[in-house]
C-alpha cells in the first residue's frame, strides 16, 4: 500500500486528523524513568500506549534520541517496531545533504526502519531531494514555514514579490508528485498557512505548532485545512509530570483526537 | 582549548588545511570488508591510519552511518573515539531544528561525542541555530553556497539583488562570533566563493567539491583561500578498491595535503 493510502484509511478509521509527536525530552519525562536512552524509550513506549486509540499518525524526532547516540537510535528502532501497524509514522529528522550522501539518509529511513515518511530541509535544491523521492510509495515532508520565530529570517525573505516558503512550494510541485510530497506547515503562522494552502490545495500539510507553541487550531479552519496531519507532542506528552502521565496523556490525546476530527 | 585555535594548530603544524572527509559508502569499499557498520568501521580506522599524517581536519559525514541504525552509530563513535586528539574534527551532519529540538542534537554532537565542530543548515533561522552557538568553545559551519547544482534552486535566488546565500553570510555574522562561525562554500562555485569571501573575509570556509565533485582548487585559488578547511572524501578514500587501498589513499592523501599548504 502506498504511503498516502495508508494515512488516508488511518485518518479515516479514526476520524482524526491527530498525530501524536514522540519528542521524548529527558529533562521533562516523569521522574520514575531514568535519564537515559532506556528511560526515554520506556516513556514513549508508554505514551505510545496510551495514545494509540486516538493518534493517527506518530511523529518520531530524532533529535532526543541522537542525544544518546548509539543507544538512542536503539531506543528508536524499538519504539517504531512498537508502532501499531496501521498508523502512519513520519520520521521528523529535517535532513539534507548532496545527492550521494541523502541517499544514504532517505534509505536509513525508509530501509533501516521503515517509516511512511520523512521531513526533509530543503534548502540545498532538487537533486538534494531526489534520493527521498525515488521511494515513489513514501511521503516526503518539505519545510515549507516553519513553526519557530526564525522563519522570518529567510523563509519569509521577499524573491520577486513572492516568499522564498512559496518558492519552495511551487518548485517541488514542479519536481514531485502530489502524492508523494507534502509541506511542513506551522500552525502559529496563520497567514503564510493561508498563502501556502492556496499554493498547494491538495498536498498534504504537516502541521506543528499547536498547544506548546501557541497556534491557534481555530484561527486555522478558517482557511482549507485538510489534507493535513496536525501534531502535537508537548501537551500530551508532558500533561503531568506525575505518575499518572500515561492517564493524563490519554485524556488530553482525546481531547485533541475530538477536536481535529475530519467529518 | 577553543575549537578554532586547535584547528589553526593542526593546520600550522603540518602545514596544510587539508581535511579528510570519512565517507564510508560501503558500495565502494574493497571487497574484503563485509558491507556492514562493523565493516565501514574497519575500512575508516585504515583510511585514518593511512592518513594521519596528512590530515589537519577529519570531517565524518552521518548519512553513511545512520544508514546502518544503532549498529552505525555505534561505528561512529569508534571511529571518532580513534581520531588522533590534535586533529581538527567535523560533524558532517547538516542538522536543522526548531530550538527545543536543535539543543539536542547540539548536545548530541558536542556532549555525546565530543566533535570540534559541525555542519548546520540555517534555512529556520537564527533561533533554529542558537543552541549550537551556546557552545561557545565550538565552531558552527552554516551551509552557505554547497557544491551541487541543486545550490541554484534557492541559494541562488536573488533577493534585492542579493543572493539568499549572501543573506544567510551577512545575517549570521550579525548574530554570531567570527571565532565560532565559519561557512560551508563549494569549490564548484567560483563566482559565489569569490562573493562568499568578500562577505566574509575572516570566517573559516568549509570547502567540499574538491576531486570527484570537479571542483578548481587552482581557480579558488585566485581569490582569498584562506582561512578555509578544504576537504576530499572519495578520491582518497576510493583510491583503489583492491587490497592497496590504504596505502592508495595514503599517496593521495599526501598529493593534497602538498596541494594544500599553507605557505
Amino acid at each position: 500500500m502506498k504511503a498516502i493510502e495508508k494515512l488516508r484509511k488511518s485518518q479515516e478509521r479514526l476520524n482524526t486528523s491527530l498525530c501524536v509527536g514522540i519528542d521524548p525530552d529527558f529533562n521533562k519525562t516523569p521522574s520514575i524513568f531514568p535519564k537515559s536512552a532506556k528511560g526515554i524509550e520506556e516513556f514513549s513506549l508508554k505514551i505510545i500506549d496510551a495514545t494509540k486509540d486516538f493518534a493517527s499518525a506518530y511523529k518520531i524526532n530524532f533529535a532526543f534520541f541522537e542525544y544518546f547516540g548509539s543507544k538512542g537510535l536503539e531506543a528508536l528502532e524499538n519504539i517504531f517496531n512498537n508502532i501499531p501497524d496501521n498508523i502512519f509514522t513520519i520520521a521528523d529528522a529535517k535532513r539534507s545533504d548532496i545527492g550521494n550522501s541523502s541517499q544514504f539518509y532517505a534509505k536509513a529511513i525508509f530501509n533501516h526502519f521503515n517509516f511512511d515518511s520523512v521531513t526533509v530541509n530543503p534548502l540545498m535544491g532538487k537533486d538534494s531531494l531526489v534520493s527521498f523521492f525515488e521511494f515513489t510509495d513514501k511521503m516526503i515532508f518539505l519545510l515549507g514555514i516553519t513553526s519557530n520565530s526564525g522563519a522570518d529570517d529567510f523563509l519569509k525573505l521577499y524573491f520577486n514579490d513572492k516568499h522564498l516558503f512559496e518558492i519552495i512550494i511551487e518548485k517541488s510541485q514542479l519536481w514531485f508528485e502530489q502524492d508523494n510530497l507534502g509541506f511542513v506547515v506551522g500552525a502559529t503562522q496563520i497567514n503564510e498557512f493561508k498563502t501556502a494552502r492556496q499554493l498547494a490545495p491538495n498536498n498534504y500539510f504537516l502541521i506543528p505548532g499547536i498547544g506548546s507553541q501557541g497556534g491557534d487550531f481555530n484561527k486555522l479552519k478558517e482557511y482549507k485545512l485538510n489534507p493535513s496531519i496536525i501534531n502535537v507532542s508537548r501537551d500530551i506528552l508532558f500533561a503531568s509530570s506525575q505518575i499518572d502521565f500515561a492517564e493524563k496523556a490519554n485524556k488530553k490525546a482525546q481531547e485533541y483526537f475530538n477536536l481535529f476530527s475530519l467529518f
